[in-house]
């Protein structure tokens, strides 16, 4: 698979998607990626890529035609038109399933904008899709792009060492993950869960599944509703709620900051 | 506000953070920001961080010894114990609330995790907060504790030029932001709304009000339940609602997939 960055920070995202297993995997060519510098496209002598907004305000807004005229340029030089998103908090939120679907693709072009956004028009003109990491704002759009592609890759076949790992994983499943441990048995006076350690594979499997389970219930209970159980572990879901005490607060919620 | 990350992949880390607005910050002393490589802390003449998990499964389970005893330096270097948060699918959802109270603290600690997580005891006898940056999975924890860090770190003063701008924008007001536009006034056949080039101050501040609230209705209508309305704001989304065709796509769903 193939993914466009029109960027103005290159060499950072270059440098991100060239490290571990995104950097392994253009290296065994399961992905490729080239990220372009937008300011390259401009044609103003200054190389300014962005202007005031109209109307007034606060920040910067990037201008429309060298981002236009940088896609065109990744079009040629591709053959044919990438699927463009352009990641904004305008967006709909990534989902696990969403990325699925995109990295069917062969070829993805991501535009990172910066300062105050970028001028509608060319999102009007050229734009497939918007695509917002979560509810939270940032600097840029060079993380939430990493991000995106990041997830993506992961999921294409040849880039994690095993092609079945990621169907485990949170998310996949529409339930958190159970906890993991590894050597030794005992780390300052803790020890791993005895079923662990029995060699039993059914009565691990069922307690990796409980705990999975009971994480989801207790953190993410929203997830149950669209996750797929069994009338068993909906069962088991049941007891656990009532058995669960009121009060207690939520372990991810944090601690109380002074 | 200082910073620190635990990770296995130090060098990227400050690159990505010494870049464009948290570089100008860290130059300015508005944020400091310290990396400390994982393995440096390794007791094996191999520095492996990692093993394979008990009760077997795919993937690596990083140790829980090197990663206390980091933790562990950066409370000795720093004179007092971070807040310490783990990013993980399995963690709380980031929102823009939860990174606003996170600045208000003097220091934080974020790990890392990589490979099929961490060992489940450190996290139990350390981590304060675990925190997801969306649903999704991706190859590691250093793109989250960046986004995260990036999150925060623009809220704390001086790291934004003007305090005022994070406060306008998507997901600080509850509503998504409006269009932005910049020269030139017709790009391409396009020209920028009128009202943009009146002068009108009022006459704007309502139109882009207005268009705040009609794309929140049109792609985020979830989160209109939250945001704090004028009763006239209702009136005029029930009006746009009613009118709004009962069909035709979401825009930023994207178009149909080949």
């Amino acid at each position: 698979m193939r993914f466009d960055l029109m960027t103005l920070f290159p060499e950072m995202c270059d440098r991100v998607l060239g490290e571990s297993i995104l950097g392994r995997a253009q290296e065994k060519g399961a992905i490729t990626v080239h990220t372009h510098q937008i300011r390259d496209y401009t044609l103003n002598k200054q190389k300014q890529v962005d202007d005031y907004p109209y109307g007034g305000g606060m920040g910067m807004v990037m201008y429309a035609q060298p981002i236009a005229d940088c896609f065109r340029a990744v079009c040629e030089q591709a053959g044919s038109r990438p699927h463009l998103i352009y990641m904004s908090p305008q967006g709909a939120v990534l989902t696990q399933r969403r990325a699925l679907e995109l990295s069917r693709l062969p070829h993805l072009c991501v535009l990172c904008g910066h300062y105050e956004g970028v001028d509608e028009r060319v999102l009007d003109a050229l734009v497939d899709e918007q695509i917002s990491i979560g509810d939270y704002v940032l600097t840029g759009g060079e993380l939430p792009a990493l991000v995106l592609v990041d997830c993506i890759a992961r999921m294409i076949p040849g880039v994690l060492s095993d092609d079945v790992c990621f169907t485990e994983e949170s998310h996949f499943s529409g339930l958190l993950e159970y906890p993991q441990y590894t050597r030794p048995a005992v780390w300052e006076g803790r020890e791993v869960p005895e079923v662990l350690l029995s060699g039993h594979h059914a009565n691990i499997q069922k307690w990796r599944r409980e705990q999975s389970l009971l994480r989801t219930l207790r953190h993410r209970p929203d997830m149950l509703e669209k996750a797929e159980l069994s009338e068993k572990e909906r069962e088991f879901l049941r007891r656990q709620a009532e058995q669960a005490e009121p009060a207690g607060p939520e372990p991810s919620a944090g601690r109380e900051l002074p």
